[in-house]
């Protein structure tokens, strides 16, 4: 029940998301390529968490794709999930405008972090509801990447206070990992009827 | 007839609202913690209006799945519920920059009570349609929340002008109880075909 | 042939632009009453826009529902007329922002009359689809409301520059004459399958 | 798989692009004429965005709906189109802000081929999941549009350094050649059921 209004609505809250980040793209008010110069680490930052979205975008598409239904539950884990994202227009800024300095980037990591939890609880929420044995219980397995990512955001969060362009490469790290595209997923998603 | 639009639209305006009050969180000049600190109201505002959005768009959800068809009665209610929940994003950041301040809280309610007004309107309009008899009518039943809203809104209102954090409190108290999914409309749901 | 594609693009830019509009009502700087003030005339046209652009999504849906399909044809007059709709965030900031200053007034009277047109050219691209006996052309019938309109926004941009606030009134006319449903074609909608 | 959701999202992105680009026509202070001329380079490069997100929509909807089915490479293929386009309300901000002078004309023009190679890459994404021989592939044929677009690209970034307006005739007149419905792919989906 309520599958297609709520991944409507959260195409539509992903969607404003990834675009009014390019709100902090300033026009700048010089007409040369030196005045385009300034912009890199905004544009950098942009570039991050548009990959980030999209990623999360993607996976959100796969996970509700293989949900049985929608209940409770799952509606405000999903709102829940929603809300630290809309964060990342923010931090995102933050961290351009202030050239990833230290505590900037470790703000990035810490919202990467919670939107990382805020997803792992509407994973479970919807594991919960199809069942230990579901085609995509089997799918998720020992869900390697998922595992992964806290510790890497935990990493660069700890190194952005002295090492913020490591913190920022660790970001990314973890951006390029998430773009291969999760066979396991979409392997129990052709087995599903749609 | 058209509620699948009806809906559509609903949630790509309930989308945009809850997205663009993250705007009011204005990117800070300093790169320190300390730059992020006066931002608190502006953040506690805007955690507690995505809370309503969200509460909305999921009671709006299940009203709307209630519903057996849209006419132009409950066309227009749910564009005057619209109107109210697009001024949110105003009071929001007017509370949060006045960190709480007695006019722009009572003003925060006084949106608050508009919107409940209204959606109490567009609840109507589509039971006139439905049938006093209606699952959907016995599954409001007493409708207790949608009765006691308004007058915690009203007791926000006035306590706004002595004690305006009590008065956000209030608000706050509200939308936890809203948080408690709708089980009674949840039951109806279940039993009505898609 | 992707009706249900064109409908959705075009809800989102209605969405967008009929929430982008609360964006102009700036945050006040102080904290009392007095400061919102300044603000009823900005309020008094983001009202009047809301309005017009709920009274176009709502047309925009009973129009879309009757056409039997989409050509390219259809495909480009709902773009021309999205463009003109887009510009009703501007003058109605520029609108606001003077007082309902005599030129801004006519500009906004110009809006109107451009979407005004808009519309009816989507509208004639639709009927040549749907054939001149077709349910929708006999339900158009004389389309009173559609050729008085534009005259009322002639004479508002006329008289704008002397009496803005007479043109303000005549906008405001039209706007609750469109705000009765349009049962002519509501009843076509009835009798065709959705 | 998943065709609905893909073009769901991309028709967020897409209508928020066109929309966020009228926030750069920003309200000005004056309330006579001669205050809305200086915006018209604005407007001018807004028109001519507008236009070009509503053919990148028109086509998008056409090659979406001859493709077969959505795999993670024509995911993440879209993904990088919508990137490059959301980068057209900076270019067009910052091309209309200093009145089409060189730099910021041949970056307009940057951004338009980058554009048009991702969408080229999406185009060959598809076909390569629909083989070579399918309608899709027949019907775009030589794809002379599709090769043509680039070289005036090139040629309009080239003659912004020394003559800019040339360059921001060649966009135009692209934009116009592309005006003239893809009658090759709407005649494919005739031929496809729905």
């Amino acid at each position: 029940m309520g599958k297609g209004r709520l991944e409507a609505f959260s195409d539509g809250v992903l969607a404003i998301i990834i675009t009014i980040m390019v709100l902090e793209l300033k026009v700048p008010h010089g007409s040369d390529l030196a005045a385009l110069l300034p912009l890199w680490p905004v544009f950098l930052s942009y570039l991050l968490s548009f990959l980030y979205v999209g990623i999360y975008w993607n996976n959100h598409h796969h996970l509700l794709k293989a949900a049985r239904r929608v209940n409770g539950a799952i509606m405000w884990a999903n709102l829940h999930l929603l809300f630290w994202l809309s964060l990342i227009p923010f931090v995102t800024g933050w961290m351009g405008e202030n050239h990833f300095g230290p505590v900037p980037t470790a703000g990035y990591g810490v919202v990467l972090l919670l939107s990382a939890a805020a997803y792992y609880v509407l994973q479970t929420a919807i594991l919960a509801d199809n069942g230990r044995s579901s085609p995509l219980a089997r799918a998720l397995g020992a869900d390697l990447k998922g595992k992964l990512s806290p510790v890497f955001y935990l990493a660069g969060i700890a190194l952005a206070f002295r090492w913020p362009w490591v913190a920022g490469a660790l970001y990314a790290l973890v951006a390029l990992i998430w773009l291969i595209p999760d066979r396991r997923l979409e392997a129990v998603i052709d087995e599903t009827p749609e």
